[in-house]
C-alpha cells in the first residue's frame, strides 16, 4: 500500500533500494521562492555519507545528489522538486549467502511474507541506504526553517550503556559535529569512541541513542488530537531504521515521578512566558509551547554481524551466515543527521500548516 | 486543521469536550457484516469509566453510548458507524477559577496561544475524556479482530518507581482485571496500590507504564517505510493524554546491548518460522514477523494537583491554583483499555489493508 | 473503506441513513473565533428541506440542528464542530416492497453486491438524506467565505430542454430563491414550474442542471496537479446523488471551438487584471484567476417513479414495483443549496490551504 | 501544497517540467509479483508522443524511460517504483518572448499570482508534458487490471461540431489506434481530420471530446459518498490540461429526460443480471453494476495559436505574442492514451481498496 510518503501539506515521497540504481525522493509542497543551496544539502549528505570515518562503514558513496526538477535559476518554483542520488558503489555480490537466508533481526523474512519475493541485494527497501532520500529533502526543509528561525541540532546521548551526563542545555553542539562519534560532551567522547571501536574489532555491533533539541518554535504548532506534534515526530523517528523507542520531555523518567515534582510553573518572565522548569519538552497538549523542544530515540545494534550467526532458510532449513558487506559497528553517529532531517520535515509541514489558520 | 482522524481506510474521526453536550465519533471504513455487541462495547466503556473504583476520579459518567447510523438489524452495513456518548455529570464550574489562568502542563496555554480562545471548562477538547471515543471505536476494531485470531491485552506495568518483574510471558491478564490497579502480577499489585493510595492521600500524582501484548498476528502487517507497524502504534500511544514514549521489543534497554546480543535467531519448530528470543517485539523492518508484538507506554503523573500551584493568568499576572473537580491521582488503570482500543484501531487497520494486497 | 470525508486541512466526515436515527456530520479544521449564526445554518438547511413547495417531496423534516461541540459561547473554538440532525418523519415501512427488489437506476443492486446486505429503508446511506449534512456544514463554510468576500449562488439552469437563455452576468439570484423552481430568470421559471408539475401528475420525474457562480475569489486558489481548483470542484458536484456531469466556463461547448474564438485575451483595466471574456471559467491551470468562477452540473431524473416499472429481486425473478414513499419529481430545486454547500467546502479548504503559503 | 499525488493505496506522486531536465513518477503500493513488461510501457508512451503524426506537434521526445527502483528481476517487488523519462527536445529559448507575457488561456498569469514566480519554460510544470508520468504509471495499471479482466479503451468521439455518430457498442478500437486522429469510426475519421488540418493550417487550433469504455469490471468498486467511482473518474479526468467537463452515461443529456426513459430496467438473464439500457453508464449510488463503464471528457482547443494574439505582460502593458514552439492544433488524438492512463489508475486503486474487504 502507498506508504513511502511523509508529511501532509510538505510531503515527501520516496524511492529506491539499497544495491538498485539509485534513490529518489519528491518534495511537494514545498513552498515558492526558496533559495536552494545544492551546497548545505550536499553538506548534510555528507555527514550521513557512509565512510566518513574509521568507525562507519567502508561503503564509498559520493552521494551526489541531482535536483530534476522544481528549482528554476536557484530557487523553488512551488513545482514539486525531484531528487536523484545514485548508488555508486553497490555490490549485490556480498549479498549472494543470504538470498535464500532469512538474517536475524533483518527484515528478510518480513518482506518474504509479505511480497511473496524480495530484492535481498543489501536488504533491497528495508536499508537504510533510503535514510539519504530523507536527509536530502530534510536540508531543505531546514532551508525554509532557518528563515523561521527555528534550529535542530542531535547528538549522540548514549552508546551501549555510556551516557551522556550533562544536561541537554550544556550540549556542545559543534564539538558534537567534531567528533567521530557526534557526542556533545568531550569528557564522555572519548570512551564512546572506544567502546565502538572494540565493538567493531570483535565482529559484534552496539545500539544507542540520539537526543535532539529544537530551539526557536513559537508556540501553537501541533494538532489535537491526531496530529500531536510530539505523535508526529515520535512517528518520524519511530519510521528510522533500527528505531526502538522515543520519548520526549521528561520521557520514561517522568513516569516515575509525581505531578508535584514534573510539573512546568509557568512565570512571566522580561522575555516572555516561560516554564521554570522543561518537563513537558517544549509541547503540551501536542501543542510548541515556546520552550525548547527535545526528545530522545533509541536505537538497537545494527543486526548485521561479522561473526558466525545461526538462522533459517526459505526452504526451512538451519544455516549459519556471516556479514559480508560493508556494515556500521554502530549506526548512531550517522543516525544524527537523519534524526534532524525528519524533525525538519515535521517541522515545517506544521509551521506551514499553523499558517494557514493565522 | 482537520487532524482528529486516526487510520486509513478504517478511520475514525472524533469530536467533542470534557465538559460540552457530549462526545461523537464516526467509524468510517468498517467491513458490513459485522455483528455489533452493543454489550462488548459497553463492557470496554466501563473499564475506562470515571469511578470505577477508589483510586480513579469519582466523577459520574454512565457513559452510555448510542449507535446512530452505520449499523441495521444488528450487523455493520458498511455505512460509517456515528456513535454518541452524553457527558452527564459535568460541572463546569468546578473550572471558574482556572478559566483566566493557565494551569501547570495542562494545554491552557498553548491552546490559548493557538486558538486565541478556549474552552476552559475541564480542558475542553484537550481533555483525556475524548478517550471514551476511542475506546467505543476500539470495541469494534476488537470485535473484527477477534474473528481473525488477533488478541491484544494490556497491563500496568509500572506505577512511580514500582515495576512489574515476572516476564510478559507470566502476565496474569485476568488478575489484572481483577485488581485497581491493573497490574497483571499479584505481587506487584498491593504495593502499586498502596503508592497510588498515598500519592492520592497527600494531593498529589503519580505516573506510571502500560505495557500491550498482541497475540495472534499473523505476519505480513505493517507497510514500509512511513507505516511501519510500530510506527503507527508509536504515533497513536503518542496520541493518548499524557503519554511521554513509547517502546518496542526491547526499547531503550536494547539501545544498550550488542548485535551478538540483541539478535533474534530464527528456528524452524514444528509449529513453523519462530525467533529463539522477542527482543524484535515481533516487528522486523516494520513489518509483523507472527511472533507476539509487544510494547510499553510511559505516562506522566496526572497534571492537576490537590495542593497550591503558582501560575500566571492571561493578563500575565502570577496567580495560585488549586485542582478543584474531581481527578485521578494515578491515569494508569484507566489508561489500560485505551492503549488496547488504539492498538486494536492500528491492527485492523493495517489488516485490512494486507487483505487488498493479497 | 473511509469515504465519508471531504476536504484536505478543512475536512467534513459524515454518517447517517435515510430512515434511520439521523444524520451528523464532524467539521475538522474550522478555524477558531468564527462567530457560528446558527439561524443561518437553519436558514440554508430550509432551503434544502423536504416540504418547501408543492414540487418538492412531502417528507416532513424539520431539519432541527444541535451542534454537540466545537462551539462555545457562540465561537469555533478549532475543536472539531459535530451537528446533529434527527431523522423524524422517517416510515421505513414504505420500502418494505423493495426489501428484496431491485430498484431501477436505484443503488439497490449495487450496495447489496458490494455489502452482501443492505439497509433498504428510503436507500439507507445512499439516500440523499446525506446531504442534509453537506448543507450544514456548507453554511459554516459560507460563514468563514464571507468574510474573505467569496460569494457562493446558485440556481436552475434547465429543467429537460427548458434551459435559461440569459447570460450568467443576468441572472437575478433574489428572484431565484423566490420562485419554487429556483429559476434565475422570471420568463423560463413558469414555463418549468408547468414543466415539473406535469411531470409530476403523470407520476413520472425529469432532470435538468444547476449552474453556480462564484464571485470574489482571489486569483492563486487552486493546486497543480491533482488537485485543481475546478477538478475538487467537479469531484464535489459529482458526489452528488443523480450527478451525471460537470463542466466548468466553456464545458462541452467549448469543445467546439476554435482557439481563436476561445482564448480571454488579458487587459489591465483600471480595476486590475482582467480577461475580456470568461471562457476559462474564472480558472486557469487550475488555480483561479480572480474572474468568475462558473459551472454547471447536470443531474438525472429522480429514479423512484410513482408507475409500474418491472425489475428483479433478490432471487432473481422478475417482480413489478411502483413508488411510495414521498419523492420529488424534480430533485433541481432542492440541488441549488447542496451545489452551494459543496462549492463553499471546496472553497474554503483551498482559501485556508493558500494562506499556508502566503 | 503537496497536490502531485493521485490514488489512496495504488498512489502515484509525480514531477517534472516541459523544458526542465526531466519527468518523474513514483508508484507507491504497486502489489508485487507483477510482471513489468517495459516494452508495453513504452509503447503506450509512444501513444502519446509527440511527433508521431503529422497532426501533433513536431517536438521530438524519444520518451525512453528509465526505471530505477522498486523492479527486480522483471517483477514488482512491492516497493516503490520509480520511472525517469528525460526531456530530451528541450527549447527554452522559444519561450523567451512569454518569460514576460501572460498568454492567453494559459496558466502564465495564475501561476505568477500564485507563487510570485514562474518556470515559463513551455509552461513549466502547467505543461501537458506532465501527462507523460500518468501514461508511464497508467501501463502498470493496465497491467494488474489485464490480469482482473478489466479492459479500458478510449477514442475520439469529436472533433469540433463533427461528431461520431455510431453507438458506443459500434466503436471500432482497432481503427480507432489506426488512424491519426483516433476516431473509432471509419466514416467520421476523414471530416475530422480534414478539419484539423484546415485548422492547423489556419495558425488556429480546436477541442473536442474523448469517449472511455470499460469493460469487464465487476460489480462493487467504488466506495460512498466521496470516493464515488464516477467521481473519482471525474476528478481524474478533470485534472487533465485542457479539460472542460465530464460526463458519464447519459451525462448532460440524461438531465432532459423523464425518468421513465433513463431508468435502467433490471433483468435476470442467463449470463447474470444486467440492465436492458444503460444510461446508468455502469455505476449506480457511485459503485460499479457490472454493466460496461462509459464516459465523456471534454476539452478546449489549445491555447497556443500560430497567430497574433494581444495580451499583457508582467508590467501590465499591452503586448502582442505569437505562437512559437511545436505546438497541436488538436490535443484529442494525445489525449486518448491519457484518458485511459487515469481511468486505469482509478480502476486499479479502487480494485484493490475493494479486495481488502472480501
Amino acid at each position: 500500500m502507498a506508504s513511502n510518503s511523509l508529511g501532509r501539506i510538505f510531503r515527501i515521497t520516496t524511492a529506491g533500494e539499497s544495491h538498485g540504481a539509485g534513490m529518489g525522493v519528491i518534495i511537494d509542497g514545498c513552498p515558492a521562492g526558496i533559495e536552494i543551496d545544492t551546497s548545505f544539502i550536499q553538506k548534510e549528505l555528507d555527514r550521513r555519507r557512509p565512510g566518513q570515518s574509521s568507525i562507519t562503514t567502508q561503503r564509498k558513496e559520493g552521494d551526489k545528489i541531482t535536483i530534476q526538477s522544481g528549482v528554476y535559476e536557484g530557487k523553488s518554483t512551488g513545482a514539486p522538486i525531484l531528487m536523484l542520488i545514485p548508488n555508486e558503489d553497490s555490490r549485490p555480490s556480498d549479498y549472494d549467502q543470504v538470498e535464500q537466508a532469512f538474517r536475524p533481526s533483518h527484515a528478510d523474512y518480513t518482506y518474504h511474507q509479505k511480497y511473496g519475493t524480495r530484492d535481498h541485494r543489501g536488504g533491497g527497501r528495508s536499508s537504510a541506504r533510503e535514510t539519504v532520500n530523507w536527509v536530502a529533502a530534510g536540508a531543505i526543509a531546514k532551508m525554509i526553517l532557518h528563515q523561521a528561525g527555528i534550529k535542530i541540532n542531535a547528538a549522540v546521548s548514549s552508546v551501549g550503556s555510556i551516557q551522556v551526563e550533562i544536561p541537554i542545555s550544556a550540549f556542545d553542539w559543534e564539538f558534537a559535529e567534531q567528533n567521530p562519534v557526534r557526542c556533545p560532551d568531550p569528557s564522555t567522547s572519548i570512551s564512546m569512541l572506544t567502546l565502538i571501536e572494540e565493538t567493531r574489532d570483535s565482529g559484534d555491533t552496539i545500539g544507542g541513542t540520539v537526543t535532539c533539541v529544537i530551539e526557536g518554535c513559537p508556540a501553537g504548532l501541533g494538532e489535537p488530537v491526531f496530529h500531536k506534534l510530539h505523535a508526529d515526530l515520535g512517528h518520524a523517528m519511530l519510521s528510522i531504521n533500527a528505531c526502538k523507542g522515543f520519548e520526549y520531555g521528561s520521557g520514561f523518567e517522568g513516569s516515575k515521578m509525581r505531578g508535584s515534582e514534573h510539573n512546568d510553573v509557568w512565570s512571566n518572565a522580561d522575555d516572555g512566558m516561560k516554564t521554570t522548569t522543561n518537563n513537558s519538552g517544549g509541547i503540551q497538549g501536542g501543542i510548541s509551547n515556546g520552550m525548547p523542544i527535545y526528545f530522545k530515540v533509541a536505537f538497537k545494534p545494527v543486526s548485521t554481524l561479522m561473526t558466525n550467526q545461526n538462522t533459517v532458510d526459505t526452504a526451512g532449513d538451519a544455516v549459519i551466515i556471516k556479514g559480508k558487506g560493508r556494515h556500521d559497528p554502530c549506526v548512531l553517529p550517522r543516525a544524527v543527521p537523519i534524526v534532524e532531517a525528519l524533525a525538519a520535515l515535521v517541522l515545517v509541514d506544521h509551521w506551514l500548516l499553523s499558517k494557514a489558520y493565522q
